[in-house]
């Protein structure tokens, strides 16, 4: 059994680890803090039966647990990693503070990095990619929400020189979930239900320096992207269609087929068959990732489409699948493949 | 022209108002006020192309108003009420505060009512039943979301002593828009969308006592009720699903009949054939109130489903169709039938 | 290992069936038939990742399964039970073929039934109330979506004389799901999304003489209900509040007691403490049934609310808890509890 | 008063001329026809008060109308919009008969045009930028619904020569209602609701040619696009992100200043001001297109995003629009500005 704990475990993607972990095989709860529930159960904090009772930050076990998930916002997730590490215990960060590899990066993006030493230390958690790395990691920095279905798509293209040294589009669709559950007039009901809106368009939401970071590495060279976030009127999932050019020699056979040699094995990354596009459904309330690819009616451009739910693919999910990696558990494990 | 104003003009029936201003062609906006938002263009508040600019309350002209709308909260709105009407305009209050004639109701489910003298003056203002006195009211007080669909169903009703001496049932279900346009925990997308539940159910709603008071006057005795609302993921409307007892005599075909009696010229109560069963589609974004019945499969008891926008006959549209009645002008200015 | 098979896998309780197979780590799939979609993955009928090729029901090997789900209309199932028993498989009926004891009762709301031998063989699949019988039973007729609410709450207070002698009003609302998967104008999106109606109201719905049989059973004399169904703008989830009116002696305090009392150990029956109400996200996507309970505010009269997720423990959740049942498994393998 | 007529009233563009005519104080009905609904009330069809009689097509009285609305599907309307010239009235198709002024393309996209004669006759309805010729027209290609809010977009920056000569992106998002009223597994509540899907990316969908078409003519040159559709699960509007880029000498200013030039008279046109993107709510339930501009971070790229209700502007709102002129009458009778 791995011992786990959750800090701010109240938020959505603390809802979901504990979903997870209820169905999860190996797993055994040693602590879910909350600086606002503290002393209640977390019954009485979302729909469920869970009888858990919640701890304040300061009273969690840290060296109770081998492994804690850091559902903290950038900013605050930082210094709770380095006591987390200074107790014994492993880290999965959710927050975007060990993301960003250069903490120059992190420091235009957000503010100065308290704590650039462990930048150089945390393995950035895409699982599929980075899964030797993620196995023997002390700290792990779960991937944002936005970036894992483009860069699971782009992975095999620009590790293999497929793509044009230009802009890439990636015009992306997130559910609410994503906004937290904290309440404001963006999050509420009546604005959101009915509409559709985009946000942060260009190169302005913060998940631009991440995915950049990411598609640079697997090129080998310098890569920018467009991207447009948008609003959907659901809880879960995000969408996105990313616009590439490629160079001579590729074409849509190519592109699926080096999807699938390189998800051969891989039991949540979904290649969709060539007339097939991704949905929100083919993923929603599971761990999966569906990539598809159609032509843009234009020689040598393509739109990829990608899906999966933000809360777990794109959060939690991809959480629990990085500590069985960690653990040496079966990647399944409590998931939905 | 009648020169209208608003307090309190950035909640939801605020701008249900304004746009109601902006399809009327006898209406002239002298003020829209907001606290929050005092300085700004309207277009800035909620997504429209309205340019009007907002004023803080204390610099609303209220004596260039012919009539004041108030769309401020219980409590906020009596004091309010008092400096229209001192100032020469007429008011018509969307709060509760002048809906209950009994200043005790009044304190048992509120606090002690700050101006009682003024309760006497009030006229409720469901419009096809106190017409009269509307056209003539200084001040007018609209009703509740919740009790227009019952109280227009149940008036014919009970004014012919067609009900059986009992507690008569009202399962309620309202869109997410009756709970303004404030964020909390409780309006969240991600908590009301794909869900559904009850809240203050029993006796215990406020606005129990409301439809209490109509009732037991339109029937010349006391009439309890038990009053269920849902919160629907929805925006906008409001079902109530009524279940009744009728003292011999009384059938589906004269429970329709009373209804079309009653409401054969009144352009937005919808009286459905007999078979037809009304839905919020029937009166979403329009004026109107849907009536239907059917049978409840046993001896003398009747199911009484009405329809209504919350926003609309159940609050700003109610409350011009009151101000239309008022200026003298067509009863249908402004809003759809 | 159970092997499992699936005739009419391609309706939305075929799904559900096959995501809960993926997930249980007993079964085995025999086979799994469509009359539409024969000779398909079932990646090709829904958003999925799923490989099985459906077969056509003649070609449907039933002596291969231990257990086959009939997931065919009412009408349709009946002759296909008997194969699946002659055979040599255990069945496991959603239809309502056999959910009614009386053959007149059914030839009453149905048709004449074409096997009325295979009634009195057939256990009503209500796991919690039973479960002996279903251990054993050859034929399980699993209950309808609209019944396990209402059954789970009132059964431990009917079996305790609990209730005044008098119709039992059940207004509950639905999600679409609940409709079946053929297109038709009243399943259209347009048609459902931002609406709520009612439909087949008082004594007209065909699940209203299933409650009538259970809870007459369960009380030990005719039990008579008002059922009123709506339907949600939501894709799954139904929640039923019920207004009942006890015998002196009792209370809200004794009912949630009672409550507690019957479900102590069951994994799937959540009793909500007194001021919590149930709603659709305290079930939907798990096995849960939540029952929950409030004064109507009047002496003697309460207002239960139940909820649960009409594709799981509403139909195919519930079905693979009677298999695990019938198999001597785990209740709640494959299942979220 | 117009006396109108409409072809195939009981689609969705035919309810929303209904609505309308039922609130343009110039418009006198003469008839409604509907195959499938001959001889029933308009409130049969749809839940409405509207009790006009459909007529059967045959026995419409085109000769008593002064301009009759084919909302027929494409190639149904083409010889029906002969009919209606013959009989001396002026024609409003809103179908894509008559959009594409090039038989050959029409053929390619569609199938042979059965009269190439009366293409050169008809008049794109794009009402801001054919306006003079729809005045005199006697018969009016309406556009589709994805054209309009990207033309408007694009037609004061292509005329002043503003952009590249390379395909430009259009990453469109449109709600159900889109689809039509005909009941399909792709319309289904449950398939569409909390999904979000692309569908016809590339150059494939039908609306991809007359884009180009107009496009072009704006520019003087062939403009050819990238445009993917996707499916919001949403009733009623469209939401495009347009990527461009522009020859030197053009910045956001620029584009912001040159909508406001092209539209400050137009009252149905919403050009938002610099840091505002376009959202549905800000169209809705209107005849407005809400047009707005983003840099995309990168030298000379720009993302424009464009709103509309599908089923006003985007349909039968713009057809009434087109009346008026054609009619003499204020562009804004029977449409909310």
């Amino acid at each position: 059994m791995v011992k786990v704990g959750v800090l701010g475990a109240t938020g959505y993607t603390g809802f979901e680890l504990l979903k997870i972990f209820h169905q999860h095989p190996e797993v055994e709860i040693a602590f879910l803090s909350s600086e606002s529930y503290a002393g209640q159960r977390y019954a009485q904090v979302y729909p469920c039966p869970y009888e858990e009772v919640l701890v304040s930050p300061d009273e969690a076990p840290l060296d109770a647990a081998d492994v804690v998930f850091l559902c903290t916002p950038h900013g605050a997730s930082a210094p709770l990693a380095q006591r987390v590490l200074e107790a014994g215990a492993r880290c999965i960060d959710l927050s975007a503070d060990f993301r960003l590899r250069d903490a120059a990066v992190y420091g235009a993006w957000y503010h100065t990095h308290p704590l650039p030493h462990l930048l150089s230390e945390a393995i950035y958690g895409l699982t599929e990619i980075y899964r030797a790395q993620i196995a023997t990691a002390r700290l792990v920095a779960n991937p944002g929400c936005y970036p894992t279905g483009p860069l699971l798509a782009l992975w095999p293209l620009l590790r293999q020189g497929a793509l044009m040294d230009e802009r890439i589009i990636i015009d992306a669709k997130s559910g609410v979930s994503g906004a937290g559950a904290k309440p404001s007039p963006t999050t509420h009901f009546v604005t959101v239900h009915d509409n559709f809106s985009a946000y942060n368009v260009g190169h302005v939401h913060r998940h631009t320096p991440e995915i950049e970071q990411e598609l640079s590495a697997y090129a080998g060279r310098p890569v920018r992207i467009v991207f447009s976030p948008h609003l959907l009127p659901v809880s879960r999932g995000i969408l996105s269609t990313i616009y590439i050019r490629t160079v001579p020699g590729w074409d849509l056979e190519r592109i699926l087929d080096a999807w699938q040699t390189a998800y051969a094995h891989e039991p949540f990354v979904n290649v969709l068959p060539q007339g097939s596009l991704a949905t929100l459904a083919h993923t929603v309330n599971t761990n999966r990732c569906a990539l598809s690819a159609a032509s843009a009616g234009v020689e040598g451009e393509y739109i990829l489409i990608t899906s999966l739910d933000n809360l777990l693919k794109g959060a939690s999910g991809q959480a629990v699948q990085n500590m069985n990696v960690m653990f040496g558990l079966p990647e399944t494990h409590g998931l939905i493949a």
